[in-house]
């Protein structure tokens, strides 16, 4: 009975349309062009690395698409259990008409040539976007990405600034500023207004969020001018910064951010929690992993220094989601956002998923986004969410509070849609 | 077969009468006098507050209770799906004869008429002390409370000492521990003696527990009187203290509160982990958050030297759990109490009651405490924790570990009840 | 049908044959031979002392056996709730042919006596390990142990390091070390020579792990010979070390340990967590508690140092499962290890089990170790394990992902004793 319940719930769930809030899609490739853009994601291919495969293996210069897959393939026995594999047998039974239900030695090389011909077909972006139900698919764009070429209706631009407020001691992205700002900023406020020309650039170009990834000893602060000047001046001068120093000129350019984020009417999306590089000879963007001990207290003077900024919050681990719910609850410019990364598997999400529902406001959680950087992997992901959330509507709700099915699926509709039109706009 | 079970392990638990082990009820005005006592209860105008409704409108000076209620209600259609929410109704059905299952703009107003009827019925408050089963409320009294005017064996004084410990600083506090005490203290010694003429005027008045919350960055520490000797001069001749004296006298203070309990043999109450006005522009009472960075190792010194002191531990955040059932499981002089706060919503109760029941002695559990500002909110808290309560031993125990369901039910009112009483003493 | 599906899961992992991989077994004395030594066990003595029993009531010098257990008997009746005393009535049920549910005042006598006949008949040990399915148990030995006079293919050395790293400082772990190296360190590179020769001695006599338990404030990191040499001169002199020195030379032996594992092959058991002594007057053996602030990225440097070396992982609270399973995601050296200590009861170990088998290679996963001091405790420990293990497979896996049983129980099995013979090497 529960779970014929469950499936009560879930099915209108499963056939609305969805705008997906999150994700690093490549506008101009979105969909995979071969099996290898798919299990070269890197959840696969740092668990295969994890599992015993040397990095070398897959990352050879000018390895094969072909050839990469059928590397991988034998190591995908060790982790038939995770759910990101789930994810993977799903895309390919669903867009590869693929039958059975493990990718092995022996059948991958079917499986890769039928997929090849499907995604070599003239408009598999649109079927696999079709057979998504995807309306709209938010991006992460670099701050000097000129966002041309492609439908910003459909791809939405998202301004993301990790390298802004923490690598601009780079030379390279201080030259991707100034080229993106047409301007050399000399001191704290020619860089303030070289930040906000890329906001202009991207609100002519249907902006709808300002978007980064903290660590977890990033403590958010106004900067006054006259500290940051020396400062900016030494950094863009071609001085390397003290450690002291980046921290500050991180903070200034964060909070400048913010700022913008009040002139130009921008939620401000921050995930909160990661550490970058900590395991050094991982495979590509395989590398970063986190430490628990950090907390939303570190953003207690943003949050009250910017009460009309939007800011929906991604927390990295499990043990962060009470406090998440807990700013949610009394800030009313904190809003939940997603299952992140590491937290992004069921046991989590459905935990996370049941204190959210009992205890934050209805209209201030945004369920879930992919993080995809391949089309592909929304349709998985998402029913993946889907279920889950079903079930708790089923449980907490239908069972447990005697609500209608209607009633819960409508709880279920705002978490996974209509918030997001709501925080990040219209189309 | 298994919600028919959990029934079964309810009923009794259901009908048994309780003692309220946490509130803030005042005893000249325990019960609501109107539906704006009820909703303006901070779970509800923080709530609706987060969710977009101006702070102002309900803070208004002179706003008139109907009007007050008035302005919430449309929040309330964001909030339906929280447990807050949940409580609510419970209590509008079960008091004030709502039939419907969601407070709206259309219904709420005959609700106000109807509820304002039974609230202004003689004998009100002893109707919900009845109905809700209650034998005795815990109160939670500023130390210079008279005690007068009510009855102590109902309504039972427990001494609160946050103003004590943290706001000596404070020109108003200071006055108020000079008049309760009737003497002004010059220095370490007689601030002692002050305090100690509050736990007489207390204990004479049947006070059965000290209590206090405190901040995640508190550390007790023994503070000599040499040192404190100082420091107390100093705030009580009017000067302010630096920030590091605070702290020692904070400690100071609490070391001498632990002493004072084990001179009058009372429990000493530890709510563990709330930061204070976090978010400033934020409703009354709705302003306090956490950081979960916080760990009952801070309190090793103290459980160590005070062993014939009972501390009934209550931690903030469901990450803490964990460290209070060890910490229980390993101190005789440390008991788990209630599930405070942002961690009294299902999801965390029915875990930390699987934690507690699992490895800490059935006899230094005290499941449940309202932590009600008005009386009407013991019944639905209490019947929240009940139900969880009932689904944990029905599958835990009487499943799990084929127990018997009556088996089950006595430890279940041991938790609710029995406890209570060994651990506060009994009428 | 739930149930009876957990129940087709769960048999074939109940008859299969066990290597338990942590125990604290001593080889010479293996089996209990009164009740006092199962009842002895800290999980028992540390409850019954929580729920008011002096501690010297048990430790009075001299007790004999039955007398010990006869006092202890009473304080039972707190306990029946816990996990703890599950596993107690189910020894008593399998072993001594005990048909009570509850040791009771009444019953315990003669449970004693019978358990006392039983334990003294011929081949008790080898009773136990064939009614436990024992097919090997790994030891927790004394760096300084001789590893002689017991089947080392049975029992299986594991050379435990604590004393190395945290306690050169007392003479009497000092003359410990130049006994068993047979040499008087005067620096550093022969305190590592030293440490070279205990290796060595271990690998002759079959030793499968280095192991070590760890306190949340240890952070692994290399040492300099010339900045050891002093500290190892100044210590090996008999002169006391600051805590900062001391801190270094723990490093320096830590690393050193770590560099013996490179060579001699040997994965390196990291137990991280354990605050020792925080509670002074306990119990012998529960005195020790933990600090949930502690985090994997404090051993950053040394899994990204020792890539050739494998660490099975174990963490004191949940809070850090998630961390544990993420390294073990990304660094293919770290390997998840069992539900240690106060995290080894079944809320936790559900909890922890669910997220593993999401999101680790299966091929990384170490599902469980007894952690007992006498041979008895496996089968009620192993057996609330599986039992947990099977739910979690029936439920995520056989229902969740449409696995069949068999598929389901063969990755029960390479949890349960397949990878720990991969990790620790075959017989």
């Amino acid at each position: 009975m529960s779970s014929s319940l469950i499936q009560e719930v879930l099915e209108p769930l499963q056939s609305m349309r969805l705008i997906d809030p999150h994700t690093h899609i490549n506008p101009h490739q979105a969909a995979s062009q071969t099996l290898a853009d798919i299990l070269g994601y890197h959840y696969y291919t740092e668990l295969a690395h994890s599992s015993g495969m040397p990095r070398q293996q897959i990352e050879e210069p000018g390895l094969a698409p072909k050839e990469k897959v059928g590397r991988l393939v034998p190591w995908l026995r060790t982790i038939e259990n995770t759910a990101q594999y789930s994810w993977l047998v799903e895309m390919c039974q669903v867009f590869f008409e693929f039958d059975d239900d493990r990718i092995t030695v022996e059948n991958w090389e079917s499986l890769y040539d039928r997929s090849l011909k499907k995604m070599q077909s003239p408009g598999w972006e649109q079927t696999v976007l079709d057979r998504s139900g995807l309306d709209q698919v938010y991006l992460t764009n670099d701050f000097d990405d000129p966002l041309e070429g492609f439908d910003t209706k459909m791809y939405v631009p998202c301004l993301r600034t990790d390298d802004l407020v923490f690598h601009l001691g780079k030379a390279a992205v201080r030259e991707r500023l100034q080229k993106a700002a047409s301007m050399v900023p000399a001191g704290a406020s020619q860089l303030k207004d070289a930040i906000g020309k890329l906001f202009a650039h991207f609100q002519k170009n249907g902006v709808r969020a300002c978007a980064i990834s903290l660590p977890p000893d990033f403590h958010p602060a106004p900067v006054s001018n006259a500290v940051a000047e020396v400062i900016v001046a030494k950094v863009f001068s071609g001085q390397e910064l003290t450690a002291c120093e980046s921290a500050t000129l991180a903070q200034f350019v964060f909070w400048t951010l913010a700022e913008y984020c009040v002139e130009f009417r921008l939620p401000f999306d921050l995930m909160i929690g990661v550490n970058r590089r900590v395991y050094e000879n991982g495979v590509f963007q395989g590398q970063d992993l986190f430490d628990t001990r950090v907390s939303l207290i570190q953003y207690k003077v943003l949050f009250n220094a910017f009460p009309t900024v939007t800011f929906p919050v991604s927390v990295l681990a499990e043990t962060s989601n009470q406090e998440l719910v807990s700013y949610s609850w009394i800030f009313p410019n904190v809003v939940t956002n997603g299952h992140w990364w590491y937290s992004n598997i069921p046991v989590y999400i459905e935990n996370d998923t049941r204190g959210r529902l009992q205890a934050v406001p209805s209209t201030k959680q945004i369920g879930y986004y992919s993080d995809m950087y391949k089309l592909e992997f929304a349709l998985p992901k998402f029913a993946m969410y889907r279920r889950i959330l079903a079930k708790v509507l089923a449980e907490d709700f239908v069972i447990g509070k005697r609500w209608s099915v209607n009633r819960a699926v409508d709880l279920g509709k705002l978490i996974l849609r209509g918030n997001v039109e709501a925080v990040f706009g219209k189309n």
